[in-house]
């Protein structure tokens, strides 16, 4: 079984929208064993809607429709169904009365033209929306012999979502031939794509029943590991014994085994271990702390810290001697050093971050160049840096900057 | 004319990954007066391939395709127009041998599939790749008495940037008739897109051939003005004409003209004053101080600050009295003044900005709610606050949190 999945709206045709909501759908069909083969996005022209469902009807088996069901004159999925089914729309008099109770209930007034939220397809189930005004359609139909299902759904992620859970899964679940599918996610850090997958190829490729996908972001790479069998728990040993050897050849540079991010990890040990960490930012600039302070109840273990941009705040802060400064420079180890120790002593923590670097794009040297980046831990036990020079524009270093700090936090942690 | 986008790859019918490049595509065909009709994605098997080719060519003038132009068998972008156009392809000896001298030059040694990228669909003039090593193809042929354009450019965004902007972008300008778009970007910060709409929309109404399109992100709004015409001047006057009435009724609401960023425009009031900022943050942890130093050059006028998460640190780092906190709580305008005041002493800024909130999902009470934000701006003349009350999870109350603290900011030195 195929799908295609179309998302109606002419602002996701202009240069600033995206359609999400395919994403979602296509995460749940593939959780059924259902492949989406195309994904199509069509303008609120009825013209093009109907050329895009017809052509979609002739080539998958299951269309899934996002957006178009409101009550505006652009909103035109359902007519474009009827058309490429050939067939036609009834307005249903309860719906519309329900139109108007809903609108009264919320102390609105609600114009005529709302009642086209009441149009059903011919042959078409209505999916009553829990969330918002206009409803959904289920279609299971033939066409030219084969039997095709469609659903259309309101545009709204929260809307799509509620509805497409709760009332299309339940439906596809008693269509949809059963599979079972099992995945593991392993998380990497500051090892690069290429490099990982030279050393895990000849593993997983052993694995001819687990899909493998490796997608890297900047500093950091996720391992999907997928598997479908017809019995559970084959699935589940399948992808838990190739993830194991994934980890035993990746060693340390994993730091998650269940899809965690590297800054809940770093709480998660430093919870664990009754520890606390403060950190003092120079080019990352805030980023460190940010990332932390995104998981909620990181105040348990995350004290805070300087933003030291300025080399006066990297003393006012931080204490760092200006002439540990002036000697070797405000990127330079002995600073990400005395960055870490001033901050962790400033502010009574277990562990003290330091990072020190050039972001760019101006500002490097032959000696040092921009992406050339510091960090240093401390603890009670002493302290410990490393040094390396990251390639991409200002953006991309402070965020490689950033995940080497929170690394080596990690790594000193383990 | 009209345009279909086709991405090709089976990447992108995941739920982890998204065609990006499109959004770049349509920016640039909209310039050309040339309006997106259909996007489309499609994997990397030739008969899904050729089936959306076809089609595209059925109801488009012109369509672009990205992907699917490498070595490997996947590839199969060529084979699958030459199919759909019922046309072979042919490999060309002078492309082999220069793909060969590529692969010399970088002491790379490749495999004989890579010669497939030598292989030229009839009609098709071939697009030098710079930054890689598939070329692009381009095409201008007659499908059915209709001419129709169409392009094959490589996935990795760089490659096909360059490609479309140096060798596709003057062909189609020789090709499209000419129009001339004007375009002004109008932000907005801290006003709903409901309220900003009710009072905007009785003026641009007016302006029918203005295409007016607002996008409403989190705590800031986007106007944007497009405006086609044979004459430039005539197209520019109309649209500066607008948002001359625009940015009147939304007075000081509207903190650029020009489509920078809120941190840009704040880094441009301090250095035209010649003054400084630090910050200390709570609920916001770090966001200000990491939004402030995304931009390149920001060392100039902010200095940095604290992250005071712990109590402890609001004291030690921004040397707010204990007292006041025990009186009226972290979370309070007495607390958000004395962070604003303290780290613009401790720091030797002329500005000091203070942010406390509660970020949630826990930590809230009936009196002291998720989503309450002490924000307090000081200088030389006093200090100034204001509380609000956001809603929306962790990520979005920490996100209105830093731009309501960069809007006070930016008030202070309007």
């Amino acid at each position: 079984m195929n799908a295609e999945i179309i998302a109606v709206g002419s602002e996701m045709l202009t240069p600033f929208r995206q359609d999400t909501n395919s994403l979602y759908i296509t995460e749940k069909l593939n959780e059924l064993g259902v492949a989406v083969d195309f994904k199509t996005i069509a303008g609120d022209r009825l013209k093009h809607l109907a050329d895009a469902v017809r052509h979609a009807l002739s080539r998958v088996d299951l269309l899934v429709i996002s957006g178009g069901l409101g009550p505006t004159e652009d909103d035109l999925t359902r007519e474009a169904v009827a058309e490429a089914l050939g067939v036609r729309v009834k307005r249903d008099p309860e719906l519309i009365a329900h139109l108007y109770a809903r609108a009264a209930a919320r102390r609105m007034t609600i114009t005529r033209n709302n009642e086209k939220q009441a149009d059903v397809i011919e042959g078409a189930t209505m999916l009553p929306n829990q969330l918002g005004s206009a409803p959904g359609q289920w279609l299971d139909t033939v066409v030219g012999k084969h039997r095709k299902l469609a659903m259309l759904l309101p545009g709204p992620p929260h809307e799509l979502k509620a509805m497409f859970e709760e009332q299309c899964l339940p439906r596809l679940r008693e269509i949809v031939p059963k599979k079972h599918i099992a995945t593991r996610v392993l998380k990497a850090a500051m090892i690069g794509e290429s490099t990982a997958d030279a050393k895990i190829a000849p593993i997983y490729t052993q694995y001819k029943d687990v899909e493998t996908t490796i997608l890297a972001h900047l500093g950091d790479i996720e391992l999907r590991l997928t598997c479908a069998k017809p019995i559970p728990e084959l699935a589940q040993t399948r992808v838990d014994e190739l993830a194991g050897k994934i980890e035993e050849e990746l060693e340390d540079f994993v730091y998650s085994s269940q899809g965690e991010t590297l800054e809940q990890i770093v709480l998660y040990y430093l919870e664990m271990r009754g520890a606390t960490l403060a950190v003092a930012e120079s080019c990352t600039g805030g980023m460190v702390a940010e990332r932390l302070t995104s998981v909620s109840g990181s105040s348990r273990s995350f004290t805070g810290g300087a933003v030291v941009y300025s080399n006066r705040l990297k003393t006012e802060l931080a204490g760092v001697d200006p002439q540990l400064i002036a000697q070797y420079g405000a990127v330079s180890r002995e600073v990400a050093v005395a960055l870490a120790d001033g901050i962790r002593e400033r502010c009574g923590s277990t562990l003290g971050l330091g990072v020190t670097g050039i972001a760019g794009p101006t500002g490097g040297t032959d000696e040092k160049p921009v992406g050339l980046v510091y960090a240093a831990v401390s603890d009670a036990d002493g302290t410990e840096w490393v040094e390396k020079r990251f390639s991409g524009d200002r953006a991309g270093v402070r965020f490689y900057a950033s995940q080497q700090g929170l690394d080596l936090v990690r790594r000193r942690l383990m």
